[in-house]
């Protein structure tokens, strides 16, 4: 069964360069790289407020927690927010 | 309980089309058709990329798999990729 | 364990006011709003169609329903959309 990763890049050509390496690392079947989103979040204490690009990201219900531990150590970022999630129903056409 | 399904489509008039078809057979309750995106992907070993017009759909659980499988056949894509799962909490006035 | 909230909001100013309280609460950690959406509805028998706002909100699992609650409270609809699910993985930097 299929499986959804969600995750905001600093801009689109990270979004793209990492995306690209998943899917040649063939953990991704797909990643959906969308427009500008304004991120307001509490980061120790502290509001903050900035501009991130959002991805979705299609996996494998088997390989999403390995496509999440590879992201997170390709991401830009220290703590990078990545969430993934299995589906309980797809396409026939939909998986990997 | 309230369950949702993603689904890029090639553009926003054939969301709307498709959504009003699923609306009309009371299979959702609702389309949300966001902003282009740019979508990475492998296709039979080989990489590609395009454009496509995201969709949310707001479903009630009981009907997930027959909305999945009514936009499956209505999709122009041979295959699609569309992606539900069931939710764990919704307002009170989310219900359909 | 991380989990996500869905929620269209009529405007963004809303949409970061509504973020803003949820995150002074301490009930979310993170708001991202995104670019207007196309709304294709059936209200009480009635299709209609409306621009909105919408907003993915990051949460934990074990504040997923106050967050929720908190948040239909809030919002300006007399009965919003407001979808809840839990993550199955999640980058270790991603838990509020």
């Amino acid at each position: 069964m299929t499986a959804l990763i969600y995750c905001p890049f600093p801009d689109a050509a990270t979004a793209e360069r990492l995306g690209g390496q998943l899917l040649a690392e063939n953990l991704i079947g797909c990643i959906n790289i969308g427009g500008p989103i304004r991120s307001l979040f509490c980061w120790q204490g502290e509001m903050g407020a900035g501009e991130e690009i959002p991805a979705l990201i299609k996996t494998d219900a088997s390989l999403l927690d390995r496509a999440v531990t590879r992201l997170e150590a390709l991401h830009p970022y220290d703590t990078p927010a990545i969430m993934g999630w299995r589906c309980d129903s797809a396409g026939s056409g939909t998986a990997q």
